[in-house]
């Protein structure tokens, strides 16, 4: 047992990198927002805990002395600091209302448990005693799923689950790896690429979020069309719920009825918390090439996406930028390189061995130019080294007065395109809903994380902040919702549903389906401690 | 909408083929069955429906009335015939109770329905009632599951699905069809691919097997190494309960919550009919080929099983014979080829392009060699040959009076080889007690069905008809289960839980797991209507 600690423990709340880090918007993008959306107002950092207005500790003395003895007291942290950077996530709705300091109901304490058995306790502890329980990782929710309803419960407690942070065993004949949840996805790479293995799980939250938290929102990287979702390669999950335990996944795929697995994936912490997750992984690839090609619009970037899904051997990562993102530069917010004229930028990575990743790149090569694309030297590479720079990028349009969200979605590949597709409906409804009147916003998407039968877009918003920017995302989300739901798409490709899509949820499984995760809810948890208020309608 | 019809309506029950198709077994066969296992009596075919004796029906008069009014006269079939058809699957003891006429609780009536709106009225009318109802397909199940209970209830019903026989669409662009649930998988087959697409599902049951059965069981094909297993192509399902209706699935791949498809992808009919499956499809490969090898072992059987599992590209089809199965022939039983001496007989089949193919066999070719392998020509074509002959040869062993049957399960790789591994230890077991009491039997096993992280053992079992066997065999699948637990596998990979393996299941996914079952039967079936005593513990 090998534990990894993580970097990510040290870094401040309501914002993505340390304060030392962060990065100003190079004066070419500031001016050009300036332009289309007006100039912004320098917003403060995120305020400190002596200037936040957050609950007063509701629990009783009872109840803590017994988590105190259940966890040791060095478990049960009821600092004020501690129960603010546990109130919100890092949607941008959170960390604008985190720069306002606007008031917030805050856990009454954060707990560490150490083990799997310290979980089941304080669970069984939270249920006797009524307390609503907020299982944590990396806290990098954008969908408010750590936004627990206190309501009808003597108190609120989060369970943060980042010193369970041990890398269990690796079982090289079976490819596999087995972490405690609180392992951070970069530390859970870093020490598999020591052996020469890898996830292939690259979201853009690798440096915060955790392996527990990636497998409770069925998270998705970078590299999914290669690699696969998190969740396609979850093998076995180890549960801890008010009830009792569960052990899940004796064989990679079994005909032993439902895959009980694919309940508690994408359960958002509203089921249990998941203990220990054993993954597939794979030898670490001898090489990665980027390659970047301009096409002539994203009806064509579509084409490309679809034909290279269906190639029987498609690309580890694919990204096709419609017009507008495309003009933003390669990344999905204002960079500094605008490829002029407009077209639609396909990002395209390969990996494997010399041979695989030369013939992969050369399908992909020829496949553009059928399409009329033509090759962008350099930029494959620069999307590479920018990839995971977008949340800093979030942060510095924050310091500007500017508020960027992100929103995603995914639907057959026939449902995509066109005049009533899912991308032309979303982005409308989005245009619409946050330019009410008079307000200006850019609207921009991406394809990406193909599937031989569909895809997910990515949509990213940019507004100044001003009076009303944010009861108008809100009401851009929930127009967003109404397109996805009417073109018959999903409210979340990897997002999840938290608090934010949960009336979305309620549409899209039916009221027979809401009705089985209430059953399925109540079954494990009958006092409806754990994160009441996600997930479930 | 096109209907797909089949010939598998016109085929007889409790025997694979038609009679005029039998096969006979060849002499020298017959010579080493009788030296190996004693000499078998000759049974008689499966009885009429005279001579056989079944349970009275019991259905009310009103309720049939209800049953004619919502399906039309043609829909409700009494018939004894057709209720002792469905009385039972094809599990060889289905199939040899079938041959001694051995008492039978048949259902009260036969109903096809036509449209998931009748399915829906029929389920809310059995649940007023209290009928119980057994959805069926091609009724090729191996595990028991159309024998449900009649206890507690006013009747018992089969739902036979086979009328809704249409594949509703094609969607090209999206790489997927959907179909009734009553379409059987050759007729689905043979309907994709004069479109040039394959569902690339061959299970042995693929001339009587339906849509609807292989998504309710989990089916796994024989090639489901390179095509995946039936539920991993599974992309949208549209199911009728008791208490209403489900749609889902809008996308490949969601982060909306539990993936509930995953619900009733091995619900066995205990949930719910499903009906309509929407299913990924890919363009049939230009080029198949199979080869065969003899490896000098079965230990290096699984290693080359293993290897090409990680090799990131694995063939389509893999499956390796320990040293009784290749001396029995290159099929799962007894045919005519003998490969001297022992050793592993391993078959590998490749598909795609020419090019993907001779590149996939040079790979297989060299790995076989380094493991010490030889190449068998022909042995590969052989194979390919007699793929789906396995079921014809049961009932020409069992008309030679010999008892056939089979017995899978899966786990990871680390579990599979090895003096306490899966395959030693459930292969002692079968022997152990097939041979109680001084009886004879053949024990033989190939691994199949490959993942990355393990694979699949798929055991069959020979002894002679005589007293006692029955209850041998059962006392074998017992203790086989038995020891599949202690390795930590999977009591099913591609067979399902029907009635066989309840206790089993029970076992495998602990007391929350079956909690967690029962409370989504409530919610769906608050009656237990749905193939009472299938599935859930």
């Amino acid at each position: 047992m090998q534990r990894l600690a993580a970097d990510a423990d040290r870094l401040p709340p309501y914002r993505w990198g340390a304060l030392e880090d962060a990065i100003t918007l190079p004066q070419a993008t500031l001016a050009l927002l300036r332009r289309l959306l007006g100039r912004g107002e320098r917003l403060p950092p995120p305020l400190p805990v002596a200037a936040a207005a957050i609950s007063e500790e509701a629990l009783a003395g009872g109840a803590l002395e017994a988590l105190r003895a259940a966890l040791g007291k060095e478990g049960v942290d009821c600092d004020p600091a501690s129960r603010l950077a546990h109130a919100r996530g890092m949607s941008s709705e959170d960390l604008l209302l985190a720069r306002y300091g606007a008031a917030v109901d805050a856990p009454d304490a954060v707990l560490a448990p150490r083990s799997h058995e310290q979980v089941l306790s304080v669970l069984s502890l939270c249920a006797q005693e009524r307390i609503a329980v907020v299982p944590s990782g990396g806290r990098t929710s954008v969908v408010g799923a750590l936004a627990a309803r206190r309501a009808g419960f003597s108190g609120l407690i989060a369970l943060d689950l980042r010193a369970m942070d041990a890398l269990l065993q690796i079982d090289e004949q079976s490819a596999s790896a087995t972490f405690e949840p609180g392992v951070v996805g970069a530390a859970a790479e870093a020490a598999l690429g020591r052996r020469g293995y890898t996830l292939g799980h690259f979201p853009q939250s690798l440096a915060r979020a955790t392996i527990g938290g990636f497998a409770a929102t069925r998270s998705a990287g970078q590299a999914s069309t290669g690699y696969g979702r998190f969740d396609q390669n979850v093998l076995s999950l180890r549960i801890a719920t008010p009830r009792g335990e569960l052990a899940i996944g004796r064989a990679p795929r079994s005909s032993a009825g439902p895959d009980l697995r694919e309940l508690f994936l994408g359960s958002e912490g509203a089921l249990g918390v998941i203990t220990a997750v054993r993954l597939g992984v794979r030898r670490a690839p001898a090489q990665e090439r980027y390659e970047g090609y301009l096409l002539p619009d994203f009806d064509t970037g579509l084409e490309l996406a679809r034909e290279l899904s269906q190639s029987g051997a498609p690309p580890m990562l694919v990204r096709v930028s419609d017009q507008l993102e495309t003009l933003a530069g390669s990344g999905p917010l204002p960079g500094t390189e605008v490829h002029g004229g407009g077209g639609s930028l396909a990002i395209i990575g390969h990996a494997g061995d010399r041979a695989q990743v030369r013939a992969g790149a050369a399908a992909a090569a020829k496949l553009t130019q059928t399409l009329g694309g033509r090759a962008l030297p350099g930029a494959g590479e620069r999307w590479r080294a920018e990839r995971y720079m977008a949340p800093h990028l979030r942060d510095a349009l924050l310091d500007a007065g500017y508020f960027a969200e992100t929103l995603e979605t995914a639907a057959f590949w026939s449902d995509l395109a066109g005049p009533e597709g899912l991308y032309e409906r979303v982005r409308s409804a989005l245009v619409e809903a946050l330019t009410q009147g008079g307000a200006r916003a850019l609207v921009m998407c991406h394809v990406s994380h193909l599937y031989p039968a569909g895809a997910s877009l990515y949509f990213t918003a940019i507004c100044r902040v001003e009076e009303g920017t944010l009861q108008r995302w809100q009401a851009a989300r929930r127009a967003a919702g109404a397109a996805i739901a009417a073109v018959g798409g999903t409210i979340s490709h990897h997002h999840g549903i938290g608090t934010y899509h949960r009336a979305a949820l309620a549409d899209e499984i039916g009221p027979l389906g809401v009705q089985l995760l209430r059953a399925m809810k109540s079954s494990l948890d009958p006092q409806g401690i754990m994160s009441p208020g996600v997930l479930i309608p």
